[in-house]
């Protein structure tokens, strides 16, 4: 870390910066200018990281910089290669591209296993459906629940696809891991820290969608909340943040792809439908995304959009869904990927 | 709720919106002009609230407007009072301004106590503090957890300051009851659904802060999650927003004063010093805050900023408080209200 | 347009909306509902763009509802065909796609002829670079104004390339036009109303980049600027939207590219360099324009990114150039779009 | 500057660094850690402002840390004392508070001299009135050109205000200075280079609206372009940024009032009725401009709003701003100032 002193800042300015570093147990070099004094402070442990905020408040400083990033786990630094991650007999993080399909919310089990059945036949492999919906208003349907979990579960058994379902809150989680394979944490959780500590002691996979308002290294450091429980199977998943655009649901942020690869060894997915929040837009995000290089993408399908209990104006519906699979598949070798579509291994 | 159809939209598309908004027990008002239909939906019960949603999926449309609000309990319409909230002998949301003020976290009995009998001497009637920290980062303090409530119930009965403290999950509630006088939602559990609802349930006065990127109507709608409860006393706080600009830690925004006021009927707050990050920002902050008309004010105070294990960079030291009290009061004045500084009852 | 009255508004204030409309020469339909009037307005001439403005303005009224755009020229309604742009020997708006390659600033003949050159030879059809720069500080590098222009025609001569260049502000236009094939309006000036109609009386395409926080609405609304002049060859060119996030110099705004194909009949390019800002991230960003159906793309290339006089930390070096473009045009294909490579007529 | 390098990064990347450094005649400190080198940059002139840009991109750099601020004559090292603007028989920057008030546009003598008569009787210094209007859609009133600045010079000859009035392209320079004794430049010419060079050159107060997305420290800059043409008289005035949120035209940057002022020399006002864009909110948002130590604002009248040609939502009547102007000077005096509005010496 280094502390930038204004110029003319007080030898005694200085010397209080440098005696609450050394108090710390680090170490403070000096480095004095014509104009200012610059201080590095360097620790043989890792530094505490409200460090910077510390320093700030201290007289005569202007500013101070981090060197050193704040997350660990997620890294590059201390995981040198890709994470990847085994869900029943594939792997989210390889080279191939994982798709994940289904409806905003179990409405129904002829709703869930229809779209199951119309998804796998498709190539998915991965099927996702909300029984615990986290909503804006209290006045909107708010899942099955338990309920909701059951019918997963058949759809699961019918179909042999994988199960992703969102959890919102602690208490929840041990019920939801008897049906799940991956715990969706959604956009609005995305801090919720008990929660994340929870999924990450449970020990399945989980997605971490990420905040409408989180930038790229908070998100890194959600992460961390649930790798360090031990955990290592983090998926992030790109579904837009908020900005001042209002023709599509949310600003889809094609660049937190390779900007997430760079920074870190887990797999990122991307979710076109919550970025456009309208049909038509829906196919090209997700083309976009796998040119960008996601590992995955979850799109909503559902047999009668115009019927859906929420999100039906961002819901592909089956014959849409059958007609953009092929044309992901062609972008996926374009760039030197595969989408994984292979029939599933317990049917 | 107004549904326009796009010009040249066939007779077949705007009988399928009819005839579903009819499906929905709901009736149909058409009016054909030259160039489109638009088709005037009216209920006798109130709408769905995803009735705009369901019907822009429909052949043909081109928009669909709502007329009326998703927002109820929060609402003027419902309860044309100011929202008055007992809290021991005072009031919030009455006609004088109530100051917060304390620490960002409890780090220990002394630096508690102390604080709590300063911020009392110089006119704040309620006492923050948190005993359980979200941090963006895993490894940063996280706070003192049961024994930091403990050391807040102490200062209550020392000073006789009301407390404020953050609840993070829904099964500390019960526990942190014991200790507070009103329940601290903080931005990032801001739509967590499953906290709110539990916090509607105990039955205390609770404080909503803004979510980073949260507009103003999904915050009252957040609202209507605690006020479903039964529970009446929500009070707003805002702390700021997340924008591009960085020369603050968050963008104060201090028109919503004035837009929650003229929407809703609850009490609203600003946080100066999350909106600030910085401390010589807090003051002009704060009179901003009472000049727009804020019930209260929450500020960050601390004795020692620089040793502080939380939010130093942007707490005031004990001098700088006693220096702005009277200057909130002559601004509250000059707004034709004042604020709330009479000696406690307890003492 | 639908004035929504509050619930209790008086006859008076009905009255006084209806009386307004009629002043301006436009029809008022009344629909009395139990709770709330609304008045829906009418009008065979256009409605005047600040109609909603002026009405919600009037005593009793709720809000103000348009339901006709504001954008005419540039939409589907007025021109139902795709527009396609002719430049030299080739089409811009057609079936393939156009690849605009160059520095960012014109710096010397050598270093524009060779970059010509190399970029003609990987496929390229534009030649981009800056002879006047807008520059956020003044003390940054700005050009070499007139001189550039020369060295870019030189570049046109030698390689049959058309060439593309930035114009700042009406005085240089009659100037410019004797150099460049496509006026390039740059982000900060896309509100630059007087520069806009300057040259739309020009009569050479124009490319409209859009501003940083520029709604779709709006950018549709500027291109009205140089569409009411008669001169119907306006491309638009997504180059990152400002938001919160600072890994990527801007947010690139992917959406905008099926979006805008919905709303307008106008080519849209992208610029995934000043997107990007970071070398790593342009050919992901670039790979995703493609695959969402953009018409073209900018790129910034330089001999020697690492002594570039601006925008070096986003420019591609030759051979990072050449090994993107058979990418491009393989996804270009898996869409069902090829890219324009082949050699210039004139060479 | 400081260059950090990666971990690992090798000896002929620091070196090429270091190279690049030296040849252009600056010096390079290194100070090599355990982990990492970092090098120190520093020289006798000025860095280049883009040096870290072009730093950025040599191998093994992880970043580059600017220590000084691109901006200087806008700064207070360059200029310890605040700036104090003469404007006819007042000073803007010294003590008092000075309202500008007036309509969005010069509709017609009678509307502006009335208007002009009101807000001087009510204490109002300045009037503004756009003769030329930027407009979102060229379809809007755009402005009665040279005929409105004739009506603005007889309201000065008539009541004494001062007048400001928006320049929009550099041609009008020259014309509009023989009207006006404040240049206002708009939000969206905010960095239209050549406009500001051009009302830098010649010579009367410049007053710099805030751009829709622009970072401080980019207004900053934008005001060097005007300082550096030798015309230290630039007035910022903040006006609202573009954020998410829509129940407000724009999102009043109060905080920018304060920051401004530990910047800059500069005075700042505030404009509360382009952030606000709705009436009710216009008073709050001034009285908390007032609180935060604005310089000046800048308020919105018009006779009849209901019958404004533009932004008749957002203005005031006479009524509603000489209510206004007597709770400003309370606020302004519990804040240590005053509002100017001692009669115009010419009258």
């Amino acid at each position: 870390m280094i502390v930038v002193m204004q110029p003319g800042s007080s030898r005694a300015q200085i010397d209080a910066v440098v005696g609450r570093v050394q108090e710390l147990g680090l170490e403070a070099h000096l480095s004095t200018g014509e104009e200012r004094t610059i201080i590095g402070v360097v620790g043989t442990t890792p530094l505490p990281p409200t460090l910077d905020e510390m320093l700030e408040v201290f007289g005569g400083v202007e500013q101070v910089l981090r060197v050193t990033k704040k997350y660990k786990l997620s890294g590059w630094d201390f995981h040198p290669e890709k994470t990847r991650i085994p869900v029943l007999d594939f792997v989210i993080g390889g080279d191939e591209v994982v798709v994940i399909a289904g409806p905003c919310s179990v409405e129904s089990e002829e709703q869930t296993i229809r779209t199951a059945r119309a998804v796998r036949a498709a190539g998915a492999r991965i099927l996702r459906g909300g029984a615990y919906k986290p909503r804006t208003s209290p006045y909107e349907f708010r899942g099955l629940g338990k309920s909701g979990l059951e019918i997963l579960a058949n759809a699961r058994a019918e179909t042999g696809l994988a199960i992703i379902t969102e959890v919102m809150t602690p208490a929840d989680v041990a019920h939801v891991y008897d049906y799940t394979d991956i715990f969706q944490i959604g956009a609005r959780n995305c801090q919720n820290y008990n929660l994340l500590e929870e999924v990450g002691r449970a020990g399945k996979p989980v997605m971490l969608k990420r905040g409408m308002s989180m930038m790229i290294e908070e998100w890194l450091l959600a992460a961390e909340y649930v790798l360090a429980q031990n955990n290592p199977h983090v998926i992030f998943c790109e579904r837009g943040i908020r900005t001042f655009e209002t023709q599509t649901r949310n600003t889809f942020d094609i660049a937190a792809v390779p900007v997430v690869q760079k920074l870190s060894h887990l797999p990122i997915f991307v979710d076109p439908s919550h970025a456009a929040g309208k049909r038509p837009f829906v196919g090209p995000l997700a083309l976009a995304g796998v040119a960008a290089g996601a590992d995955g993408l979850m799109i909503e399908v559902h047999p009668a959009p115009d019927q859906a209990l929420s999100d039906g104006n961002q819901s592909l519906d089956f014959a849409e869904f059958e007609d953009l699979m092929p044309r992901l598949a062609t972008v996926a070798s374009a760039v030197g990927r595969n989408v994984l579509t292979g029939a599933p291994a317990s049917v």
